[in-house]
């Protein structure tokens, strides 16, 4: 006889809000029966086949996220999509509050009956987080979200594991300056297929110098897709306008790329990447911490090698010393 | 009484060519007791603190590597520096012959009584690689090398890798319509101190127009450095034109960072990456490799979630399933 389905499967995959909101709970949970619940529930839900889009956002502090992410969901939602916006912020915890959090910050997205949006899972390492944001992606999808939206506020590799977990990922920047186009962290734009010049209405002649140059920088990075080439685009969160063309840009980026083989890669990956944080516990586990403390010590001092540190933690293995 | 130190280290510190070749060899020998006589060298010339500057270097093929580190080598030696000019490329055994090993590719380099030339450690994983031309950098560094020019052929991550044990980055790049500046990989442009447009004699206006390019999207970057500031450069190398102030730009680099912090962030950086290593190697000593890959399978399958997939591989620890 096969065990019982878990109770939050069926009003999950129902699409009920609130089942979706406790299964979220429960793989956020750190309480090993709560784990237990949610790998049951991801489970019995992961069989879903539904077509879904997981787009990645990130942007400096001032570009606009939420307003844009509120404009771009609302404009989805109206037009009957199913929007679930979650967040990657490991800095929650220190700050006192997600990003996500304040959900005054999208109040019209965040009463509309389309729409989900959960703030970040506080605390823990960026592993952490990611994983249970993994995981809340796949419950969302399983709720019929057919869009998810991953934003990242930028801390540390946030971006990149966001856009390991997502189909797309997209940069928002403002036009100005190159002084304000310069808080574009290393290694984000490699990472964009998408970017957006936000707040463009406010001064059009700059937005289409950011739009140029932006352009232009991107041209002489190796495309990380052969079929997709970086779109950058002008938008104003705040009239709406140009939103649709992002949307545009994820339809034609979802056309042109094989995005079951990408998401079997990502699944490979994660799995990789579990397998590596296990490794790692079980290292730690049978290595006495005072003596790896000590013969780093010693290796910072210049005293020992790095591969001389590393080999006195090995029991000895055979001979003499 | 102590042991006694090994025959390479006194001759090895005098600055004696066929000690350091013997000595590298040692380093890249996969024999445990060359190893162990490896580790002993290192550790009995390791104290030595001289003072040194060590170059990564890449560019894609075609860019003239080989002749801008001749031309740079040549100038450098015969002003009298002891320069080094050591390769990380993990493909060479593949292709059947180092990008270095063909040392006619600098021929007044290679004869130059102040330079020492070694072609990359052959086949191995990049990790392996890269392990071996860390410690041939050290052992160039003790028999009194200066400066040590790594070059990458930028094959997988083998710049971030060469990046992490030099103090300066310098990518190479050609003039150009934005076709051919495409080849700079991803991710490459960050780790960039300094840029090269090189051949720039032969389109002078072709070399200005990059410059500029190259200039602006290194601008629209954070740099790494709160103190330095990425320089483009444009040099001849056929001509020596402008190989002088490369030369000038890794001085002013060196006299702006803090070196020392730098180098001990990386050895902290190494010997974690290690430790990884050893956890990584003790986790497939310790576990079954075959359902190992039947879980992969079913993960990839969808049958099994990745953290379901991971959790099935470690011993049950308390209570029923």
């Amino acid at each position: 006889m096969p065990p019982a389905a878990h109770p939050l499967t069926a009003p999950l995959l129902a699409g009920n809000r609130r089942a979706l909101a406790q299964a979220i709970t429960l793989a956020e949970s750190t309480r090993p029966d709560h784990e237990a619940q949610a790998q049951q529930l991801l489970a019995e839900v992961g069989g879903q086949r539904k077509q879904t889009v997981r787009v990645g956002l990130t942007g400096v502090p001032g570009v606009g996220k939420s307003t844009f992410i509120e404009a771009l969901g609302v404009q989805l939602a109206d037009a009957g999509h199913r929007v679930a916006v979650l967040a990657v912020d490991p800095s929650s915890a220190r700050t006192g509050g997600s990003i996500m959090g304040d959900k005054t910050r999208m109040p019209r997205l965040t009463v509309h009956p389309n729409a989900f949006i959960r703030p970040s899972p506080s605390g823990g390492t960026l592993g952490g987080v990611a994983r249970r944001t993994r995981e809340a992606l796949l419950l969302c999808e399983a709720a019929g979200y057919g869009v998810v939206l991953v934003e990242t506020v930028g801390v540390g590799q946030s971006e990149t594991q966001v856009a390991a977990m997502t189909d797309l990922f997209v940069l928002l920047t403002l036009h100005g300056a190159g002084d304000e186009l310069q808080g574009i962290k290393r290694g984000i734009m490699e990472l964009a297929d998408v970017c957006v010049v936000n707040k463009a209405d406010t001064d059009p002649a700059a937005a289409n110098r950011a739009q140029s140059e932006l352009t232009a920088a991107l041209s002489l990075l190796t495309p990380h897709s052969a079929v997709w080439h970086p779109r950058v685009l002008q938008v104003s969160s705040v009239s709406g306008a140009g939103v649709d063309s992002v949307w545009e840009a994820v339809q034609a980026y979802t056309a042109t790329v094989d995005l079951p083989a990408k998401r079997r890669t990502q699944t490979a990956a994660w799995f990789d990447d579990l397998l590596r944080e296990v490794a790692w516990r079980n290292f730690l586990q049978q290595t006495d911490a005072a003596a790896l403390a000590r013969l780093r010590a010693e290796v910072l001092g210049g005293t020992l090698t790095p591969v001389q540190g590393v080999s006195r933690l090995r029991p000895p293995e055979s001979g003499p010393e």
